[in-house]
C-alpha cells in the first residue's frame, strides 16, 4: 500500500473503450489499497486536431491562446475518466493544471514547471479519492493556462511524483518498456528489466519515443524510479533507476536509430579564430541545436565544417546558416536528408575500452561507410547513409550479443 | 464609445469563417473607441457532441464531471476567437468563467450566478484589450466548474453586463430580432423595434426560441435594456426594454405556438379536499413543471383533472402521475400528445378588455375546438389540436392586424 502516480497516454485513452479500460486498471490498484493520482494525456489525435483548427484561423497564433485552446485536450479526457470510474462505482474527481496550481513560468507552449502545490491533491486523496489530473499543462502567476510542450504529460507525472513523495511513478503507453533496440527492426530484441536514467536519456533523446528526456532528467534529479509498461496488457515492463543501483551489466545496454536528422556542409569557410563561434551561437539563438560537429582544415586556409541539426529545425536553420554563409563568404552549403544515426548506449560502455571499436569494425564489415562520429561516456554515434540503417542495428544489436539476454517476460514467470 | 458586451451564439461561431466575421464585427465597434466584451457559446453542435461522448461512458454521469467536460465547448470557441482577432492585428485576451470568477452555487450543471469579480475584466480592458469570455459557465466556492444550464451564455452575458456596468448589452444569433409572431409561418410577420420584458418573457416561454427567459429576467431585474440581432449581417433587431419607457402600444404584441406541451386527463379522481394539492406538489417535487390546469367536478362526486407538462419531463412525470394515481384509486389516465399550445401576448392587453374574447371568437370561426385556456395579465393561451396550430396562428396574427404595422427595417432607411 501507498501513493501511486500513474500516467495513460493519449493512445491508451484514444477510445472511450480504453478509458474504461483505464479505469479498471486504476481501479484494480486502488482496490489493493493505494492512493492513486492518476495524469492522461488527450484522447488519441485530439491535439492534431486542435493544432488544425489553429492553423484554419492564424498561421502565427497568439501562443497564450494556443494554450488556452490545447488544454481543453486533457480536460476532456480527465473528466471521461473520472466519469468511467465514477460509472464503475468508485469515488473519483479530476484536476485541471490550474485546479492542481501546478504553478510554471510564463513560456506558454513550453512552459516549465516551478512548483506543484499539493494541498487540494492532498485532500481529495484523503477523502479516499482517485484523482484524475490533467497532464502537460499548468498555470501561471496570473492565472492563465499554459502548456508543457512536447513530453508534457511525461514531466506532469514525474513532478506529481516527485511533490507527493509518491512510492512508485508508472508511465504506461502502447509500447511495452524499452527494448534493445526496435523490436520491429531486429526480432531478438529483448525488453529490459532494468535501465539506469543516463541510458534512458540517451536512448530517448536518440529516437525511443516511450518516455520523454525531459521527464528523465527530473525523475533523475529527485532519483524518482519509473516503471513503463504497457496499457493495454499486465506484461512486465521496465524500471529506469539510478545507475548505483545496477547489477553488472553488458557494456552495450541498446542499440538506436535516428531519421531525424539532417547533415549539412559548408566548404570553403575562411579558417578565422572564432568563425565556427559565430555559425553555431548564431544558430542556438534561434533555438536550432546542432548535433553532431566536425571541422576539416583543407588548402588555402579554407575549412570544411559539416553538422547535423534535427529535421523540423531545418527551415529556421536554413534562413540562420544562409545569413552567416554570405557574410563569410562561403562558397557553398550543402544539405543531406539522407542520413542515419545509428548509436550504442550502456553505462557499462565508459570502463570498458573497445566499445566504440567493435562498432566502427561491423559498421566496416557490412560495408557501411561511417560520416561522422560523436561519442559520449555512455554512448557512440556514427552517421551512415539512410538506406543502411536498419542493416546496421541489425549487425550492431548482433555483435555486442544484445539478443541473447534471458527476456524479461521469461523470468517473470 | 462606452463598454459594450456582446453575446454571439453558437450558430454565430459554428465554423472557422463564422468566427472570423464574428472577430471582424467586434473590431468594428472597438475601433469606434470603445470597451468591449464578447461572450461566445461553443462551436455549433460541439456540446452535442460533447453530450454523445458521456453517453458512452454512463448512463448516470457524475454532474461536476459532467460540468468538467462540457466547459471545454466554450474554452475552445474563446481561444479561437481571441487567435481571430489577434490575427487581425487587435489586442484580444479569452477568459474562462473560472479566471473571469463568474462565482456560482454548487448546483452543477445548473448553477445559477451568485457573484461576478470584475477586476480582472476590468484590468484587460484598461490594458486596451478585447475581452472574450467563455459562456455558459462559472466557477464554485471550492475551484470546480459549474455549467448554468439552458439559457446559461444569455444569462452570462446579461450578468456581466449588470456587474460591468455595461453602456449596451447586445445578442446575436441567426435570428434578426423578435417578430409578431414565427415569419416561416405568416410571412406577413414583421419584426418588432420595442418589446417589454414581460412580453418578451412570455414570448420566450411560449416557444419563441431567440433569448431565454432567465436572461430576460435577469435584465428585468437589472433594468438592462436588451438588443437582440442577427450576427450574419447589421439589419436592425428588437430592443427589450422596460415597460415604462413603453410608447403607447397595440394590445397584442405577438403570437407565439408551443408544440412541447403534452395533455394528460386523470378521470374518476375522487373529489376529496388537497386531492389536487397532492398531485401538484408531487410532480413539483421532481422538478415536472405544470402549465395548463382544469378541474370539471362530475357525477358520483368524482372529479376529471387535465393539465400540461413539457414533452421532455414525460418520462419523470408519468412514474409520479401512476404512483398518485394508484394511490387514489384513478381509474384512467389519458395522454395527449397530439396538442399545441397558442398564445397571444403583449402589455396592453391588462387595459383592453375584450381581446381574449376576440381570440376565442376567431378561433371559433376557423372551427378550432378550445381544449384549455389560461391566461395571465400580459397573455391568453388556447391548447387545441396540433393540426390546426399553424392555422390558427395565421387567424390570430391577421386579426389582432400584427401583420400591417411599420416594418422596423423600412423605419431604419
Amino acid at each position: 500500500m501507498g501513493l501511486i502516480v500513474q500516467k495513460y497516454g493519449g493512445t491508451s485513452v484514444a477510445t472511450l473503450a480504453r478509458i474504461k479500460n483505464v479505469a479498471d486498471r486504476v481501479i484494480k490498484e486502488y482496490k489493493k489499497g493505494n492512493e492513486i493520482i492518476v495524469v492522461v494525456s488527450a484522447m488519441g489525435d485530439t491535439t492534431d486536431q486542435l493544432i488544425k483548427l489553429i492553423k484554419g484561423i492564424s498561421s502565427n497564433p497568439n501562443p497564450r491562446e494556443v494554450d488556452m485552446l490545447l488544454t481543453t485536450g486533457e480536460q476532456v479526457s480527465i473528466a471521461l475518466l473520472s466519469m468511467a470510474i465514477h460509472d464503475k462505482g468508485f469515488p473519483a474527481i479530476s484536476l485541471t493544471g490550474s485546479q492542481v496550481k501546478i504553478q510554471t513560468d510564463d513560456r506558454h507552449n513550453q512552459a516549465e514547471i516551478m512548483k506543484i502545490d499539493n494541498s487540494r491533491l492532498r485532500t481529495e486523496l484523503d477523502e479516499g479519492k482517485i484523482v484524475v489530473v490533467a497532464g502537460f499543462q499548468g498555470v501561471n502567476s496570473q492565472d492563465d493556462f499554459t502548456t508543457l510542450g512536447r513530453g508534457g504529460s511525461d514531466t506532469t507525472t514525474v513532478a506529481l511524483a516527485a511533490a507527493m513523495k509518491a512510492d512508485r511513478c508508472e508511465i504506461y503507453s502502447d509500447v511495452e518498456g524499452i527494448y534493445t533496440t526496435d523490436p520491429r527492426i531486429v526480432p531478438e530484441a529483448h525488453k529490459l528489466e532494468y535501465i539506469s536514467y543516463d541510458e534512458m536519456l540517451e536512448m530517448a533523446n536518440l529516437g525511443a519515443e516511450v518516455l520523454h528526456p525531459r521527464a528523465v532528467e527530473l525523475a533523475k534529479y529527485y532519483n524518482l524510479k519509473l516503471y513503463i509498461a504497457s496499457s493495454f496488457n499486465y506484461k512486465p515492463g521496465t524500471i529506469v533507476r539510478g545507475v548505483e543501483e545496477m547489477e553488472k551489466r553488458k557494456n552495450v545496454t541498446g542499440v538506436t536509430r535516428d531519421e531525424d536528422e539532417v547533415k549539412i556542409t559548408m566548404q570553403g569557410v575562411p579558417d578565422q579564430p572564432g568563425v565556427a563561434g559565430r555559425l553555431f551561437t548564431a544558430l542556438a539563438e534561434h533555438d536550432v541545436n546542432v548535433d553532431m560537429i566536425i571541422q576539416n582544415l583543407e588548402y588555402n586556409n579554407m575549412n570544411d565544417i559539416t553538422f547535423t541539426i534535427n529535421k523540423e529545425n531545418l527551415v529556421r536553420g536554413k534562413k540562420v546558416i544562409h545569413e552567416i554563409a554570405s557574410k563569410l563568404g562561403v562558397k557553398k552549403i550543402d544539405i543531406d536528408k539522407n542520413v542515419a544515426k545509428v548509436s550504442i548506449v550502456g553505462a557499462g560502455m565508459i570502463s570498458t575500452p573497445g566499445t566504440a571499436a567493435k562498432m566502427f569494425q561491423v559498421l566496416g564489415e557490412e560495408e557501411i561507410n561511417i560520416q561522422m562520429i560523436t561519442t559520449s561516456d555512455i554512448k557512440v554515434s556514427c552517421l551512415i547513409e539512410k538506406k543502411y540503417a536498419e542493416q546496421a542495428v541489425k549487425a550492431i544489436h548482433q555483435v555486442f550479443e544484445l539478443g541473447n539476454a534471458e527476456d524479461v517476460e521469461e523470468k517473470a514467470r
